[in-house]
């Protein structure tokens, strides 16, 4: 099984590059991983909100397969627990799941062709998080489960 | 009214430190705001989880003063969603509160007097972040709160 973390907006950021990179780094010795930066359209600034996310979800559809477990990273969602995430993925893998997606959206959300394609949608914290900090957060959620899976230190309940 | 940020364990380490240092820079700005990183018991490793607890109490209880407003960080807390901790920061200046002090404890939670002692127990997320990264948020979340009672455009609904 594949984990693919599809994100809207720029290259990780200074402040947060180093972090990405690390717990995405540990989280490739688990499962085999992949960051997906999808850059906003380039007339962004001149379109409208709803147009926007209309123009984005065209752009992160074309990084979605038919077979993919899409989750949506997104505040209407239901938030996990570190174990119940850990068991999320253990459940996709059972399921033979080729691809797990995690979508990031921009700073608006995402439009309604992302949320009705979501077949989870995953809330992190009631906070709101700058962006930046959700990719940092996400990628070492899932490191966290993988060692929780394989009953390693890392994790304290 | 100042905000007293109080870290069991090291100092801010590799991955984290640009991010705790930049967003505790901007925080800075609106209220004078403050990082005591409290090493742990040199002789941590030959006591008892209990006994590492205690210790540790009692060099956290040295930088509390009688009339701080205490938020401990702590799983077991309430959530707060980011408009909300506005507010509960605007609530301890109305109160004209002189300090709140947030503290971090260590990864296998904070012995009872510190529970005790605690006006609040806030909980981030029902995730479980490395401890690192939760001063990183916990100084971004503080920082988002001074923009949202500003009216400044950091923060998006």
């Amino acid at each position: 099984m594949k984990l693919i973390l599809i994100s809207l907006g720029k290259p990780h950021d200074t402040h947060f590059k180093d972090g990405i990179q690390e717990f995405s780094n540990r989280l490739n010795k688990y499962f085999s991983s992949e960051w997906i930066i999808v850059a906003p359209p380039k007339n962004a600034a001149v379109l409208s909100v709803s147009e926007a996310k209309k123009t984005e979800a065209g752009l992160l559809m074309q990084h979605i397969q038919k077979d993919d477990f899409v989750v949506l990273l997104d505040e209407r969602g239901k938030q996990f627990t570190s174990p119940l995430l850990a068991n999320f993925i253990q459940q996709r893998a059972n399921e033979s799941c080729k691809r797990i997606v995690f979508i990031i959206g921009g700073a608006f959300g995402v439009d309604e062709l992302i949320i009705k394609r979501a077949n989870y949608t995953w809330s992190l914290s009631n906070l709101v998080f700058p962006h930046m900090m959700v990719r940092l957060i996400l990628a070492e959620q899932l490191y966290r489960a993988c060692t929780i899976l394989r009953n390693e230190k890392y994790h304290h309940e």
